[in-house]
């Protein structure tokens, strides 16, 4: 209520309106703030720590934005991000693991509000959070203040935050000493944490204030007026900011150009000219490598591209050769003009920082782990797909095909997950062509977020496979128009279903193979051409090697792994759980026997009615 | 494999052949510990950040053992708990989490012994990770020593874990500066994380420590003896304890039953008798309200549930009356005997301390969050499935129903992501006796772990259910052999589809309805079973408010919610997505419709072969 409040006295596009339809269906003004939905929200927060990671993202925006476009006189980009943290979000690990990453970074442009009114909603912090938290802050490597009375000292706070300006190698945290719902009959009890104040208790506060009591949903003129005095001046540094932006362009064309462009989110003409194609007769190189040469074939034609991993680098392949590190220049390990992320083993922050280098408009932000630690990240990925952020999850290791790791890093459940996510793209290619068509749909997809599933091992070019299909989703890689059966596969088993058309021959059947590797992008396509892909009249068996979780709304039966998997070569756990050319035939055989006599034998794309979306 | 060869030195069923299978298929030595296959893998871990907090899991776990069950002259419970972690582990958020609430909970039984080797898999941890762990450890509570020379230093070695036992009132941690790979030629690279060393490097390091450099899995005999003395006294110290154990029976009869039936895991005798039942007169609750009666009702007759909360207890209605919380007593709010848990805002923490708790063998952990915040655990959740712990997710708050909080706090994905993992129940029960079905089985499944949906809106009590028919996971909840169309629905959505047949009958079609709390268990239901429920000859609709992923397994139209959802007062949302018994007849009648002419029309049950399990 807070945010939307000075939105609305600071002359945003939230009237009084949108704030008495605060939490009412269809308002602006949801229960948390969302980013896409409400003029002036920066970002989606309200599950904990978000928010905080989210500033890290933003800080690491501006030092390489700064980085890459500041030229002396134009100091085009050089915001601090505050961010307004509690309790709640201190005790999180994803704030931990942000904030020991700027502390790292020696993002000196952060500067961080901890509101410590030692009340969460179980209630007094005493019971759970005992902490020194500014203590564990120093630990990171961050500037600490203490301002006591963060109740009513506004100078001590103004001081904090000028002195905090000053520090210029480190980010910086004030830790205000408040007391929850300051002012209220219930001030510093969880009473004030989440409920409206009640009738009595609203009149005292506002006379406490000097406001009428009897009153509501009205600001003095002269509040109105104070805030858009701010208000004209801002717009007139804007108008400032506009002039030395044009002057900027007379000296600096190409420079001015590239981030005109990078604020309307479209990417330089022609760069998709630089995506790799295969033919079926190149070698067999598996999804994590032909995703590394995208990255290496496009870097230079998207300069806003920002890679990078969570401590797997080497496994994720996310980094061109001649990449270099966005580090902080002091530690001789990198540049604030670098473009390859360090985000250590810290997934959950990593993914919440890749929202906020998307949000803050100049970047496209990549970032690698196995595709089952990205479930580590579960709850920043969600606010990805919620706020439309164009981020890019390079998800390696996709599936029991990893091998001797085993099944704690062989995913099951995850595309499932991932694919039950609106708004969210989860790619699986199978080849080359289809990994340069996921990055294509992932870079052109200015509003989705996508996770790009990639394996460890080799997968052979598919005959029959392009961008241009592929970037339907779903496509028919090998057509035979008396075929039995449709198979349908993504990523590693689509090579294997298309082996396993021969051994259906040697059974007197005839198959035909669909390559479907994203589902989302294939539900957007025209009935009719889906019907062409998966047609009604023969039957149709899914292969994926994890969970069938959601395959029956595209075949009539599923080949998958609704088990955990096995450690070992992967060869031999293939083969451990059936996935071979034979065990595909074998299932097919069976899928065609059972569906013989049902007429009509509907695709089962056919549905009674349309879901709301 | 460190871990398999001290198994193998100590005695434990590991053979030097589990050995020589380390990471093949079907071996009892996969690439990453599981405790549920490989004898004396107390935890099963890999994932990084896990093993650390299991082990503040295992540590409360003691503390509230010994607190129950020690007597004057019976210490029957007083081990330390030790956990090795890394620099990896050390960046992870969930490890932050754990240790604070560790040091909070000052767990004086906790050793963490820290292996900083100052290399990750991206090399040099300069290039992420530059904090000052042991100030951070400092500042969470816990007592830190450093051991400069942890390569060779095996005398500083000593004197720091000696010294650590000492320190009762805090954890400890002892940073051991060591040199990954030591001995290797490679030592102090990441070249020696994860892969084999080199035939002429394992040659050198064998002649450096003394061994025959031509001989390969071979122990000498003085080493074996050295092991199996020690572990001879650890057999003598287990006769001795089991004596003590005896002669505690004898003093203490009710506690040693206790304490003897709870490593069973079997429950109390008739413990069943006090769950809540209920009549369709009953008043409508809400099933976190109704999850609340169970916990009073049963505290009392399970002694080893274990409740809590990551900070949301007033909301998860985790807590019975009279509940004591678990708590160092000098912090004058608690004591080590309490079954309360307060998490803090730490998710993910709260779930891998859980499946400590568990791995114990005297706990069954119970604790809450709101169900979109489980995907924050969601790391520890899949090792609660794989490593085959009884824990118990209250996850409430359960779909849009919960209204004004808003699109960031709506699950959408999350039952289908949960339901895609093995090994997990997801519960979503309709009423009170689904509620108390729901508790009977995920406390009588032994390893098995269960996430119970529950909702913030009051529930009607259905006519029909009863705990007898929900444990069965799917259920009929009113027949018409007539009937054209079967509704499955699960939790708040079967009352609104038992109302939708009223609106049926006035387009002179028929329903059935069929409730479906936890398809897991539907799933291990007879086929004639199942097929009573879902028959054949008619249309199934499903109706649940969030992701219809997964449910074409038991349905053939699906009516769900496949965007992010609204915020605003409840029964507004649910009519804004046309969840009324208008808007599902609707769609029921459309279903009838679309299936009229398909022949024969088969329970989406049957199926042309069976998934490999």
């Amino acid at each position: 209520m807070l945010q939307y409040a000075l939105l609305h006295l600071f002359g945003y596009a939230v009237s009084m309106d949108d704030l008495k339809s605060f939490r009412q269906v269809d308002s602006i003004t949801p229960g948390h703030p969302e980013a896409h939905d409400t003029p002036g929200v920066e970002v989606t927060t309200g599950p904990l720590g978000q928010g905080f990671a989210n500033a890290v993202g933003l800080a690491i925006a501006q030092a390489h934005t700064a980085a890459v476009f500041n030229k002396p006189g134009y100091e085009l980009v050089n915001n601090h991000t505050y961010v307004f943290f509690g309790d709640g979000c201190a005790m999180e690990g994803i704030a931990s693991e942000a904030a020991s990453t700027a502390g790292h970074l020696q993002l000196g442009n952060l500067i961080a509000i901890y509101d410590d009114n030692h009340i969460s909603i179980d209630g007094d912090t005493k019971c759970a959070f005992t902490e020194d938290v500014m203590k564990r802050f120093e630990a990171y490597g961050w500037h600490t203040q203490h301002v006591e009375n963060g109740d009513s000292d506004l100078e001590g706070i103004e001081a904090a935050i000028a002195k905090a300006k000053e520090v210029k190698d480190k980010p910086s945290v004030i830790k205000l000493t408040t007391t929850i719902g300051f002012g209220s009959l219930l001030a510093g009890t969880g009473g004030v944490h989440g409920n409206p104040l009640k009738a009595d208790d609203i009149k005292q506060v506002k006379e406490k204030f000097g406001f009428d009591p009897e009153k509501t949903f009205v600001v003095p003129q002269e509040v109105y007026d104070m805030y858009h005095k701010h208000a004209a001046e801002g717009a007139a540094a804007e108008q400032e900011w506009n002039k030395m932006f044009e002057k900027y362009g007379q000296e600096y064309k190409d420079l001015h150009a590239d981030f005109a462009r990078r604020l309307t989110r479209d990417l330089p003409e022609g760069w998709q000219n630089k995506l790799p194609t295969y033919k079926p007769t190149d070698a067999a190189v598996a999804s994590r490598k032909l995703s590394e040469s995208v990255l290496e074939a496009i870097h230079d034609v998207i300069p806003e591209l920002l890679s990078g991993s969570a401590d797997l680098t080497g496994s994720n392949n996310t980094r061109w050769k001649k990449a270099v590190d966005f580090q902080p220049p002091s530690l001789g390990i990198g540049e604030w003009s670098g473009r390859y992320i360090r985000y250590g083993v810290r997934e959950h922050a990593m993914a919440a920082i890749m929202n906020g280098l998307s949000a803050y408009g100049t970047i496209i932000p990549a970032g690698g782990t196995f595709l089952n630690f990205v479930s580590y990240a579960a709850g920043a990925v969600r606010l990805s797909s919620l706020s439309h952020q164009r981020v890019i999850y390079v998800a390696t290791h996709d599936s029991i095909g990893l091998g001797e790791d085993g099944p704690t890093h062989q995913p099951i459940e995850t595309l499932a997950h991932f694919r039950a996510l609106p708004n969210m793209m989860v790619w699986r290619p199978a080849d080359g062509n289809e990994t340069s068509a996921a990055y294509y749909m992932a870079l052109t997809s200015k509003q989705t977020p996508s996770i790009l599933a990639l394996t460890r091992q080799n997968l052979p070019q598919l005959e029959g496979s392009t961008i241009e299909k592929a970037i339907k989703g779903g496509y028919v890689v090998l057509e035979d128009k008396e075929a039995n059966v449709t198979l349908v596969a993504t990523g590693s088993e689509v090579s294997l279903a298309l082996e396993s058309v021969k051994v259906l021959k040697e059974k007197n059947l005839k198959a035909r193979v669909v390559s479907m590797p994203c589902t989302e992008i294939f539900d957007a396509q025209d009935k009719s051409y889906q019907l062409e892909v998966i047609p009604d009249g023969i039957p149709t068996l899914s292969v994926e090697v994890m969970s069938t979780l959601g395959w029956e709304k595209y075949s009539h039966e599923q080949f998958g792994l609704n088990r955990f998997g096995a450690s070992g070569p992967y060869k031999e756990v293939y083969k451990k759980f059936e996935f071979t050319p034979e065990g595909i035939a074998k299932r097919a055989a069976l899928t065609v026997d059972f569906y013989k006599d049902v007429k009509p034998l509907r695709s089962p794309l056919n549905r009674a009615f349309q879901q709301l979306i």
